[in-house]
């Protein structure tokens, strides 16, 4: 009795020869020392060619290191309305990243690794959630603490301990940022009025000192005057953090209970100059990178940019979204191409993880390898 | 030879009684006639006690029905300025009921669902992201299409087709979109001028017809005009929505666009009197219920809103998100409860779905039950 | 100053026509008055244009109708080499449908949906992991109870209580099973012992009353003779139940347990003989198509028999898997198709989801709907 | 005009003391020179305190520095009886690790690490999938290659290219492991034989060379005699291999097809013996420790296993599942603490990643420390 046919058939068919220049699967050679306690560098390398998430992450460290070190004309080589973008410390065109980040990575010590990149000018734009923007300023005056993912809302509730995942922020700290915060919000109206005073109706014009939320971020990163900060360094080194929604978080709490301590009087901050600043970005960059730490707003923020350069050249995304929901959050790169937020040539890839896992191996072997 | 006693006690442990009132797992009975071709009511009926996320389904729609049936006082018992929250149609104290979606919903076929909704003023303030704002008209100019997750993004870029997950909305429904706005922004400038110039450096000041992004979707609604709108209706029925980054989506494009045509006058978008409004709101309900549909900044703004009152009453959270990258997006109800979001004796449930596969289901036995 | 050309290009670009016949993406119609409460069918029918996965879930819908309802030739039509897959009651051939599911949904309410399947017989084959098996025969000794997914391990341990998710079975239920098992054990056990003593070297041989997984599961179906038992249906309608891993959970324990009991003999579970009958099964199927609830083992397994018939003619799969870890779990079909799993031209969905939440309302519109 | 009480109080609750000893969530220093391209432990380091996914990561580690450190007494200070689990090459009693990972894990460049540790008897037992025994075995004979996620299923059979993931198998490894398998399958056959022949009725006896999953895998092993296989090492090292579903995949296809070739006579796998093997292993163990890599069988059966002995001493999960379908696959280790798996006092944990991402850096900071 013989083998079915069809079963013969469907199970032994014969294959086409593999296409020229195929890789091969393999992975790390552990009879190499380099593998011993390895270098960033080194994992980077067994994962290229080890398939699954791992030569994804990979390739978002080589898109990384192309977005980084892709270098243009000399300043001088280029008229006076070409001279827009970013440059190098030698004149040179460089790359506009874009890095975006959730709240989440900013209550996590991730923070401390998004600060060396913007201490580093390593970055030249930030998106993130008003989360990302006040628990950075929050940390300078009291510290996060670590916890269990299981804490019962009830108990941390009797005790002020908000639960972020697995850490908590007692609500002292909140209580500190309001006192940091309410006169600093006087000063603002202050300035607000003043101006006003000095600009009447113009003051609604474009290219007014009016407040938006990265203006606002910028005087935050200045008062704060801390060097663990990452807006700090972002107002030290004129890196611009964006922020449309500033208002969805304990930064708009307090400046809900300051409209009831300058009423009738009241801050304003209007997101279309905004709009308009990272739209501006993206169109003079000379190439643009998009480098995405999560999803929802942040990705989109930056894609949309992206879109008014009929692209980005370059787009790194790292979160845990599916695109089975059609929800942007979850969208793959390939997605953004059909709006004509990333290029169709472009060099792009999604890394399907929580950011926490992976970029700080990503950044030892890329932003911090020398 | 008996069995090993380590294994034997371990695997033949005795157990305590269940306790009393404990609900036995089981599910449809399919000898009822109405299980044939079964209606909403009792395909929930039956998976209220199936467990897995079947049973936080039929959970999640008990709880909607008891937000949507709670009545307090009547008005005519309550003091002047106790006279601040939602009302049923006979005069009594009714939940306020906050309901957030993500962009991807309205660009679904669920924008019927959500229009139903509003229409009957089943809900009373909605907070959605720009994408939720700018595909709500723009269906009213030209459709979406139905296509394939797996659609290529460059092909799709060569023919004008902007994919949103199995969806694509045709570039030119964009185009139709600025043809329709643009008339619109220069009539919104012109009232911003006008009110500049009646009222001075007082234009800043609380209270004043000053553009927010609340004001700016309810005009959308009553220019659109249009019964299959869902800004229409809240528009009709004085629900309001809110939307702290309407810029950053095609609306941004065109107020990005429209302040080079109005140089260098520019309407101007305040984010300051919209907290105020939806905080406002939740101090004011008697009860507040949640219903988040979808994850991200539209999560997070009403359960930030609801902490102005100590805490919803009512939450129920439908999203694909997972806690476990500590995002807010994926962070279960009890999260919210530590921060003072959601009472520790509220009832909430979180359903882990994509919208689209449970809600039509949800409202079918509960919203449009009868 | 106008709008600039590369953002207006880009944002403005125009679109090629959408080709002939493309679907609107709409959703349900709330002034149809059978949209009230309304009916399995007619949700579906909302759905079936809503995009994100409600689409998903109608198309799965069709595709489950197509199978059930797909009839090819009389058996007097053909030659009696021919006659080997499955005829309707009329003598039509007929879609031999594989239905996979994981324990879990035997542990849930769901049971009692997949009992409603497996009594009309609706599917011809099962695939289940050992969970799947024994909790079937265990709840018809003792109930499975609702708990809470965040109900604390080291309590439950001490109370005698396994939970299963959101639920938990009272270790009690494992000891009647143990009582109810040994003695069964004991009579298989004789049974081997009788037909080896009476075949000698032969009991090898293929088509000897030799024990499977699907002989011994078959068994315990008749045994428990409980209308409340997929397994009991099965037997009675001699839908086979193949399980290679049986002894992955209790009823392994009480094989390991009986092996004390009875040494030097040993009751033997051969997998190979069983692989023979999936393979055949497959190969004698007129058409093929698959119904997977939830992923791994039974997943693969279902697909592996179909590629002896060179692809299944259906395929539709409902669980939470996710393809990015290359896991065989989260493959979408089309995987599948590239291993000859699934013909290319079969008709093929994935439905994200946990499978209680939606298979409830499947079942209503498809098998259970007159 | 004051800030609303209800507000106030809500948002400035003070909270009570951080208790002692409570650890700041704080991430990496860069101002370190280690920092630069940072090794493993480094990396690992920053992680400990990070949160999120980053602190389960380090705790990873942790659990496993101390599952491979620990030892126990010396075996000349053990009666006879005693004599039963693990020792290390200096006669210390030390623990029994469990490892089980999945099929894609084999498929993947992974591969080179699971031997890595295979290799150095670094484990103990190994539990995986079908696919996880034969692509060990097929690597041997021919490359596997990269490809993408989005490569369609149709051109890909027709080229005879099956897709794993992002990569690719082609056909012609199946016919060479056919050819390879064929004669060996002849050979054990004859062995079965030529056991009966010699034992009689007592061929299914306990402790009788029938064929089994781990004696069918370690012949595998044996045979392969290549030093790139898991499986080969596994055989030199006596490092049993379960994998109670072996005709679950291409093994099973050739089973299924050397049963037309030997008919009648039909090569036989039991499952009893190993399930006796496995559950012995356990209950010999001094200590006991889990490591799992990925989900569904291989993590239950490793779990159970563990069970015979009142729960394993520590666990580490790494997959992608999620505990909301109630499935054991995304159970967190707290579930199995309910069922005595896993011992309420153990260390565990979860990290949720697909497994490529991290066990590389995994295991460079400990197995491969040094």
């Amino acid at each position: 009795m013989s083998i079915p046919n069809i079963a013969g058939d469907a199970v032994l068919k014969a294959s086409d020869p593999v296409p020229e220049g195929s890789l091969l699967v393999h992975g790390i050679d552990y009879s190499k020392p380099e593998s011993r306690n390895a270098r960033a560098s080194d994992i980077i390398e067994g994962m290229r060619t080890m398939g699954c998430q791992a030569s994804s992450l990979a390739e978002a460290c080589d898109i990384i290191e192309e977005m980084r070190s892709w270098r243009g004309k000399h300043i001088d080589e280029l008229e006076e309305h070409e001279r827009k973008g970013q440059f190098d410390e030698n004149g040179y065109q460089k790359t506009t990243i874009f890095m975006g980040y959730t709240s989440n990575l900013i209550s996590s010590g991730l923070r401390d690794t998004l600060r060396f990149l913007a201490e580093n000018k390593m970055i030249d734009a930030i998106v993130s959630t008003a989360g990302g923007i006040e628990e950075d300023i929050i940390k300078c005056l009291a510290p996060t603490f670590m916890s269990e993912f299981s804490a019962p809302g009830k108990e941390l509730r009797e005790k002020g301990m908000n639960r972020i995942g697995n850490m908590v922020v007692p609500n002292d700290n909140y209580c500190k940022f309001e006192e940091w915060m309410v006169p600093l919000l006087d000063i603002m109206l202050k300035e607000q009025n003043e101006f006003i005073e000095k600009n009447g109706k113009e003051s609604f014009n474009a290219g007014t000192p009016f407040w938006t939320p990265s203006k606002f971020i910028d005087r935050l990163g200045k008062e704060i005057n801390d060097k663990t900060s990452v807006l700090y360094w972002c107002h030290k080194n004129k890196i611009p953090v964006f922020c449309p929604a500033l208002t969805d978080g304990s930064i708009g709490d307090m400046l809900f209970f300051h409209t009831f301590k300058s009423s009738p009087e009241q801050i304003r901050l209007d997101i279309v100059e905004d709009i308009r600043k990272i739209n501006s970005m993206s169109m003079n960059a000379y190439r643009a990178g998009m480098l995405i730490l999560g999803g929802g707003l942040i990705k989109h923020h930056i894609a949309n940019a992206c879109l008014m350069r009929n692209g980005a050249d370059y787009a790194v995304y790292i979160n845990t979204g599916q695109e089975f929901d059609a929800s942007d959050a979850g969208a793959r790169p390939d997605e953004a191409v059909s709006w004509g937020k990333i290029k169709a040539e472009a060099k792009s890839v999604k890394v399907y993880s929580d950011v926490t896992l992976v970029f700080p191996l990503i950044v030892a072997a890329t932003f911090a390898k020398k």
